[in-house]
């Protein structure tokens, strides 16, 4: 029995229970290589294996038919810190034979809104008291006195500071967790050359241990004509273009073996 | 000839291409009234009228039947200054009956990013030279000299500050434009009692001359049991439940005269 897992969509980190933090990802590329393994194992006439697939809420899904449905296994999160929970917990009680990472998760979380007038006042009073050396200053920027309490809407009338803190990386837990999983990363650069791009992707692959990526820019994800670079051991050994095919050409690397 | 404008969904600030700042309305209740407008004039048998349907990207839409396209022009909007632009030019150029407000607008918009051990850098070196006082740490943290550039994506590696400034209001444009358009408006709180939430739509309704406010809160949004308070002159006229019927009711009330 293979177990596939598949991230998918944007995360979401909410910051004052109406407003919140997000990105540009649909999960229009997670939804087609979860289409792209389902074909894959259709053709070879094979279903002997799971999909977890882990989305996001406003990732991007279709109908399934009947015998589709009973091979996936749906998994919901919300904000980054849902996702590494559902991650290790899945990769820590299934043996995952292959991961497809392409879910975009928040590299911040919301730390505090404040006053922008008001954290002057504190800062600037740190002066008057002889304390607004750089580490004092970083700790009131980082979690200042005067801030909006977390269960009220952030009041409108005045500019506002947001804190954001670093999120707990997820993708490197799933190595730790089984090194034997085949483990497909996504790059997403924006305004880079082609040279860099590589370059980065190959430095994710190398600290997470990818064994694939797939690297694109942000002026080239457009519906119909997606395109990017599909890189294993530091070589890009194929340029699909759009999303569907994008899938295919992921899901036929990583399980023709 | 009656002319309808409905405005729907969460309006998206973008922070650096990939980052944004958005909020949680789905742009369900403003398809309910679009819905409502169209089966209210059906049921008159009454077809000398449009609808500007103002939706984001994001907001919730189904396809409508050929009859009921030729009576909608929709109109895309993005962020909170494209929303302004919309709305200002439509209400400028058309003469607008009834315009039903449920989109929700960002109150901020992006500002600048910075890593915050480099603000905190910054700030600290102006006490060095005794410039740390309350005006100038403003200045700083409202647009500090070390930030991000707008046309980067802001890098992971370390906690960052973002700067929001607040965005021009919407709905005082519209009865500026037209003092005769039927203005209803929307009011979304957290936690408040009911006697706050009234409160705070009454100052609405003045303040933007709103012939009628729904007033809702967040707990009470959900997608079957959606329910709030249709205020009009101050009083409470009506408490639906359900999108559905507080379309059918906001509808209703605005058209019945």
């Amino acid at each position: 029995m293979l177990n596939i897992a598949i991230t998918a969509g944007g995360t979401s980190e909410n910051i004052d229970g109406v407003r919140k933090l997000t990105n540009v990802s649909t999960g229009s590329l997670g939804w087609n290589c979860l289409e792209a393994v389902l074909n894959y194992f259709q053709k070879k006439n094979y279903s002997d294996f799971r999909i977890f697939y882990i989305l996001t809420e406003t990732a991007f899904r279709k109908e399934l038919n009947e015998k589709q449905k009973s091979l996936v296994e749906f998994i919901s999160v919300s904000d980054a810190e849902s996702v590494y929970k559902a991650v290790d917990e899945l990769t820590k009680n299934v043996h995952i034979s292959h991961f497809i990472h392409s879910m975009a998760i928040s590299d911040f979380t919301f730390a505090y809104a404040a006053n922008t007038c008001e954290l002057a006042m504190e800062i600037s009073s740190m002066q008057t008291r002889g304390e607004a050396n750089e580490i004092a200053v970083r700790e009131a920027l980082e979690n200042p006195i005067n801030q909006f309490n977390t269960d009220e809407k952030i009041p409108s009338d005045d500019n506002i500071i947001i804190g954001l803190k670093r999120t707990k990386k997820v993708i490197p837990i799933i190595k730790q967790n089984n090194p034997e999983t085949f483990l497909v990363g996504f790059k997403l650069l924006r305004d880079v050359s082609e040279n860099e791009l590589i370059d980065v992707a190959n430095r994710l692959a190398e600290k997470n241990k990818c064994d694939m990526v797939f690297a694109n820019q942000l002026a080239q994800i457009a519906e119909h004509n997606h395109s990017g670079m599909l890189i294993k051991n530091g070589e890009v050994i194929a340029r699909p273009i759009g999303k569907k095919q994008i899938a295919e050409t992921v899901v036929k690397n990583m399980l023709d073996m």
